[in-house]
Order: structure tokens, then C-alpha cells, then sequence
């Protein structure tokens, strides 16, 4: 579809204002900004790109006043398409990729006011320099203001949160009143006067407003960690090991991954080697660090091998491989990578229960050979929090109504009839807006309606619609 | 004020439905549902008392249909009047004290789904029998709905976070429309589908609905801790050793308190026994703990003993006393107690950034002094997070004038001058509603406003104003 021309005096008045990198009309120029990490690629009208909170302000305004549709783009590494613009060539991008006007640590109060187009790295960083992280864990590496719009989460959740948990505040921009900015850098983690910005705007996906800051905790940094690899003999035993080693091992543990035997065996032919004398049916990543460096009364690679040895008695465990943490962080890591490199890829991102993790599973293996006879399975995951990326490669002639009827036996199965999520991080974009809209209660998308009536009543902000079509 | 009549027809159906237990009209058996904690008592139209979430749905369908007005109430724990009905005699109270069908634990995934009407210590005797709790430390011993309506702190907030850290799902009965029951009982860590029902009720007062179950994150127990209470020389020294203790033993940390010299000489008044050779300026009571069994590798009295030691080089430190927690936690309980012994109480629950906390003090001093000079400052708190309640005695002839302009000043610093809460943990009641309207930004009051159209258009729940009254 053709763009729409911009009238050349609101593309004077953005130059003007913003400079000559704040604003791009060049078609080429801006491809960057219009591909989608997983989804294919839509069309921008023009680029945006404010780089602080007052350019931000004014350039919604501007925008917004205009009548544009406007999506907030971070580092567009998100997997559901909520940062990428439509592809019919309407939509503005407003990216964050120079919005880089603050970055404050506070070492005595733990925490840090960060602008939103900072990567996470960055933070990182600056963080480390005074003992501290930003200890949300993934795979990419998004710019904060993306990580609060999408509540991001990662492999370190079940010690630390997510973002929401880990959001003192925020200052964003509203659509109405158009260019109003909200919020605050105030960084406390005691205020209980009632609702604030962060519970509106953190995982909304950009539908109610636009991320221009957030303050964070921040946490010290782990100075010691021990990491295993251990392959057990079922999905169930994985779940048995991850309660014993909380009860046992409280507050060390920082991840539990588990990795299915099609993905552990994707990984070895990649790598071209075995991991284990056999592939297990099943393994588990785990870890446990601490802050307190070594040499101060506490040995976390003892205690972890010991404790291994403890559970051998119990039964359930084949094998374990205790190396330097950044090796078996690479195999973890190579997982998604050498799935996509046995063929076609097709990938959910869902979680249940850790208490319903082994019959979903089974349950969803046989969903797959029913819907998809062809597929193989190579599931791994946050195994802790109940996070399951449930990735399989099928055969190339698949079709997408194929895949689509799968998808919709699997979300049926998982949020039906086993009170799961069918997006545990992705969060929700266009890609899987109807899911959202039919799975989530009426009363509640009736509220968030109303909500968009009040903050973005001419829906110009984001790709996304949390009020959706609420039933009469 | 004298109450209004009660529908002849009215009352019967609700003794029919709820059963003789469940609605009380009788004025002195109302009374115990009329008391606040700390101000005064108000005066309820009738008590209903339902028993189950079915219960709940109808009493509030029928009650608001009828054009009622109710306020929900737990244990009448609350410092700030939020469950009281006032004293007009208007109000219908609803109390959770029979609403007690479901306290169901998931041992697996380290999950609790609780019914409003249990309180904390009910749920913390269920969890202990699989090694687990729900760490939300208070003097009170509230109802779990009151917690999740009020978003509760306490002392152990700085490592598991308050109760909107804690909560991964709630149902709850809303007023519009009338007597539906939202939310999920499902118990994920990982859901990102946008926003849900925890966070648009947790913290709001009952304002926008009636909590009848939540699903709340459990922890491993605790198997050992180590604490120690430091006299220092300043609120300084104070605070770089939170930041120290947090860079050296990381995650143990579990609890960070403050006492100032005012509130350890209240306390050793009380017991009638010195706690130091001299009554320091300030002393702090930290613990660190773990879920590790002792023998198991780790030995925290040991480790804080050492650490103790190795801090006396940098000075500030003047005395240590190193015994059993429940020795040392027994006297930071008394401080409240004690200053209240010591004649009229004045408090203030505030709460600033730690790096503000010690220039936020003097401020506090000073403007004590100014305002109120016989007063005698006692504060006491959470230092660890910010927070400070600011208790203090009064001369008896202090007038409510005096004790409103000291307030009008105290708030106004640490509010716009120190980016700090006119409410850290007590949350917004009726007792402090006009600081609400005046500190709330504008755009956060007006979204609030188009809540409360959507969720209770009558203004028929709780006693609380979220929207507030929004300038044009």
C-alpha cells in the first residue's frame, strides 16, 4: 500500500523542532524501523525519533493533534508486533532510540531514573559500576522504555519479578490531553496512596500512553553463583527438584529452566556433540548465586554439589553436568537458535501452574501429533515460573491454517482447561490481539475501555486494544 | 446521628439468604463492627456478614440495587479509617469476618488461594505445614482481603516487597455491575496479557470493588536468621550501613528498622531498663535469615558477627547487641507502645528515598520544633525502604489546630520537598482523603474518576474518593 504524502509544513515544524535526525521521511531510511523481530515487516508513514521528555511531549502533541496514529518503537525486539507499524502505511513510529536524556543512579537508594531509548545493557552498565543490576534476564536487548510498556520478565523472574514488580515509577506521555506528560522520578518503595501510572501503563503494550522514563530498583550485583545441568527422567521430576531445591536452597535459587529432550537433542546436533552419555527425556538449568563474594563463610558450588548428591538417593536424576555457569548458559541460550536450525520454526510462549506443568505438557504433545503429525516438539523454558516456550519445527509444507488450528486447540487447552496464559512474556500485539480479546473477561476489557476512553479516546496511540469489543 | 429504619422486607430477605449469623441490626452488637484503630468510631446502618463468594455476590447486588452505601471491612486493623463506616449512620458495613470458604495451598507452585475473611496468622499456621509462608510482616494481624484492598507494607518489605509484589490473582465482587464477580483464582507467575483486576484493586481502598479471594505468592520459611541491634551516631552512619550490609550479604537481608534516641529511651522507660550503656543517637535493628537450614554450610550468625566486626574499623558504630531475634524484635514492637506510654501520641507514616532520609529527619526536627515545641519526636520505621513514622509525644493541651498545621507542614516537606509519601504504608482513608486530592496529580485523579464511572458509578463503595474532585 502507498503512503500517504506529509504535509510539508508539519514535516518542516518536526525538523525544526526535533532536528534533522529527529524526524525521517526517507523510504529506506525507514526500513529499520519497520521490520518485526518475528512477524514479517509493516509500512511506516514517517519515523519520530525525540531525544527528551519535552521533544516527546511535543512531538505527541503534535501528532496526536494532528489526527496521526502513533506507534511507540523501542528496540523492536518484541515477538507479538505491538512496536511494529501497521502495513497499511498509516502509522507514524515514534522510536526511542535517541530519547537517552537521563540516566541516574542512586546508589544509597538502590535505584535508577532511566530514559526510556536506554538498552538494558546500558543500565547495566552504569549499574555495575556501584555494585548494582537491573536483574531482569532475557534474551534480548530491549531499551527500558519497551521493557515497562511490555513488562518484560526473563529467566531470573522467579527470584527478582519482572518489570512490574521492579517499577518504583514512571513519566510518560498521554494522547489526551494530547502531549500531557505524567508521572514521576520520585523513587520510593513505600507509597500507598492509591493507584499510580505504573499500574496502568506497564504491560498496556503502548495502547494508553508512551513511556518516556521509569525508575527502577536496582539490586546487587551476584558476586558468586553455582550452575547445574541435570537430567532427569521426566517433566515431573524436573517439577519435584525445583520445590525441593527452593525448600532447601530459599533464596539462592535465580533460575530453573527446563529443556525438553527435542531440545536438548537440537542443541547437540547444532553443536555438533552430545551433551549427556544419552539424551535424557527431560533437564533442568539451574542456579543459585549471592551477592556475598567468595571467601566470606559461604561456598554456593559446594552446597549446590552437595545437595545434588543428597537428592541422587530419591531417584529421578540421570546424569549432571556442574561446569562454569557461562558454559551451560550457552547451551540454555542455543536452544532457540538450533530449533530454528532443524527447519520450520513455530513457537508459543505460554506458562501454567508449575503445579499443572507435566500434564499440560503431555497434554500438548498430543495436541501436536493429533493437529500437526509431522511436527516435533523441542519445549524448554522458564520451568520455575511455569513459563513454557512450547517451539516446534514442522514440516515445510505447512500451511497457516494448519498451524492456526493448532494454535487454537492449543490456547483453547491451556487457558481453558488449564488455567494458563497463552502469552506468559510476549505480552499481546497484533499478532495476538483476538486472543486477547476473547479470552479476556468482559467486565475487564469493558474497564480497560473506559480507560482508553480516558487517556486515548481517538485510539492514535499503539497497534494494540486492551478495551477490544466489549459484548453488549 | 440516628440511624435510618431498615426495610422490614429488606431484612428478612438478607436473614433468609445469609442466615441469622449473617446480618446484625442490633445496635450493641453493632458496635464492634463501629470502632476504629486509631480514630474514633463512626456508625453503621446494619452489618452484613456473608459466608461464601456467592454470599458476597448477592449481599452486594441486593444492598447496592437498593441504592445502599457500603463500606467493607476485615479486622478494623486500619490506621486511616478506610473500613469504618462514619459516622452519619448511612453506612452499611461489610464485614469478611465469616467469608471464609477457601484457603487452599498449592505446595507445587508455592501459591496460597485464601478467601477474604482469613487472616494472616490463619494462612501462615496452613502454609508452615509444606515449609512455606506469606512473609508480610506487621504489628497487625489483618484479614487477607483487607491486605489485598489496602496494599499492605511492613517490615519485611525490603526483600519480598508488599502485598501487590505478593498477589498473583484476586476475585472480587464490584458495585457496576452490581454484585459481579471478576477476576481468577488461576495462579500464574507468568501472565502478560495485559492488565488484570490486581492491578486496579490492590491499593485502591475498596473503592472500585469488594476483594473476596486472592492467590498470593508463598515463600520457603525461614530456617535460621542472625540479628543484631547497632547503636550508631547518626541517621547517617544509619543508612550507609543498610547500603553496606546490602552490598556484603545481599539477599539475607530481610529486615532493616530504624530507632531513633526519642524512641529508644520511650522503650527503655517502658521496661524500666537501659538497652545501651547511653542511648545512642540512632540504632538500627537488622536481620539477615535464610530458608538454608542450619548445617547445611551456612552459618548467618557467624557471617553478620564477622561483618559487625569487620564495619567497627569505619567507625559511627557504638555498640553492638547480638542475641536471640525474638529478644531484639521484641523490643522494636515495644516502640509504639512505649511512646504512647509516655503521654499524648502524634504520628505520621511517611516514607522518602533512603538517600533523603537523613536531611528529611532534621527537616522533620525542625519543623517540630517550629509548630509544636513540647512536643518530643520518638520516630521509628522500615529505614531500609524509606519509611518513617513519625511518632511523637504531644503536651495534652495541644489543640487539633496545632496538630493540623504541624501536619499541613510535615506533609508539605516531605510531599514537594523531599519527593517523598504523605502515606508509605497506611494507606487513604477518610482521615487523610483532603491529602489525597491535594497531592494526586490531576491526570492520575481524572483516569481515577473514569474508574470509579466505570466500576461504581453510584459512589456507593467504601468511604473512599480515588477520582477525587478533578479541576477543570
Amino acid at each position: 500500500m502507498a503512503r500517504a504524502e506529509i504535509d510539508q509544513g508539519l514535516a518542516d515544524r518536526l525538523v525544526r523542532e526535533l532536528g534533522p535526525r529527529g524526524a525521517v521521511f526517507d523510504a529506506k531510511e525507514m526500513q529499520a524501523y519497520e521490520a518485526s523481530a518475528r512477524h514479517g515487516a509493516g509500512q511506516a508513514r514517517a519515523v519520530v525519533r525525540p531525544a527528551d521528555l519535552a521533544q516527546l511531549a511535543w512531538v505527541v502533541r503534535e501528532l496526536v493533534a494532528g489526527g496521526a496514529h502513533v506507534v511507540a518503537q523501542g528496540a523492536a525486539t518484541g515477538l507479538v508486533g505491538a512496536a511494529t507499524p501497521t502495513p497499511d502505511g498509516t502509522q507514524w513510529v515514534l522510536s526511542t532510540q535517541r530519547l537517552r536524556d537521563v540516566l541516574h543512579i542512586d546508589p544509597v537508594n538502590r535505584s535508577a531514573t532511566v530514559a526510556a531509548g536506554f538498552r538494558l545493557s546500558d543500565l547495566n552498565r552504569e549499574a555495575q559500576a556501584h555494585g548494582l543490576c537491573f536483574p531482569i534476564d532475557l534474551g534480548a536487548d530491549p531499551t527500558i522504555g519497551g521493557m515497562v510498556a511490555t513488562n518484560t520478565g526473563g529467566a531470573r523472574l522467579i527470584r527478582y519479578g519482572g518489570v512490574r514488580e521492579n517499577l518504583l515509577g514512571l513519566q510518560a506521555v498521554l494522547a489526551h490531553p494530547a502531549g500531557q506528560v505524567v508521572g514521576t522520578d520520585r523513587h520510593l518503595r513505600k507509597n500507598n496512596t492509591g493507584l499510580d501510572w505504573t499500574q496502568l501503563l506497564c504491560g498496556s503494550f503502548g495502547a494508553f500512553g508512551i513511556v518516556g522514563r521509569a525508575t527502577l530498583k536496582l539490586h546487587p550485583v551476584q558476586r558468586q553463583s553455582a550452575t547445574a545441568l541435570v537430567a532427569v527422567d521426566s517433566a515431573d521430576t524436573a517439577v519435584a527438584l525445583a520445590c525441593a531445591l527452593e525448600q532447601d536452597m530459599g533464596e539462592f535459587v535465580s533460575a530453573f529452566e527446563g529443556m525438553s529432550c527435542g531440545a536438548l537433542q537440537a542443541v547437540e546436533r547444532h553443536q555438533g556433540q552430545g551433551l549427556f552419555a544419552e539424551t535424557p527425556p527431560y533437564a533442568v538449568l539451574m542456579e543459585v548465586s549471592s551477592a556475598v563474594a567468595p571467601g566470606q563463610g559461604l561456598d554456593l558450588e559446594r552446597m549446590l554439589m552437595a545437595w545434588l548428591e543428597g537428592r541422587l538417593e530419591q531417584g529421578g536424576i540421570l546424569d549432571a553436568i556442574v561446569d562454569k555457569p557461562a558454559q551451560l548458559w550457552r547451551i540454555r541460550h542455543a536452544v532457540s537458535e538450533s530449533v530454528q536450525a532443524l527447519g520450520r520454526l513455530v513457537a508459543f510462549d505460554v506458562a501454567v501452574a508449575r503445579s499443572a506443568f507435566a500434564p499440560f505438557r503431555d497434554e500438548a504433545q498430543a495436541l501436536i501429533e493429533r493437529h500437526l503429525p509431522g511436527a516435533r516438539l523441542c519445549d524448554f523454558g522458564h520451568l520455575g515460573d511455569g513459563g513454557v516456550h512450547l517451539n516446534m519445527t514442522v514440516p515445510e509444507a505447512t500451511s497457516a491454517a494448519q498451524i492456526d488450528t493448532l494454535r487454537e486447540a492449543l490456547y483453547e487447552a491451556v487457558v481453558v482447561r488449564f488455567s494458563g496464559s497463552f502469552s506468559a512474556e510476549h505480552g499481546v500485539g497484533p499478532y495476538n490481539q483476538r486472543f486477547y480479546d476473547r479470552y479476556t473477561e468482559a467486565p475487564l476489557r469493558s474497564v480497560c475501555s473506559a480507560l482508553q476512553q480516558a487517556l486515548d479516546p481517538g485510539l492514535q496511540l499503539g497497534n494494540v486494544r486492551l478495551g477490544g469489543a466489549v459484548p453488549a
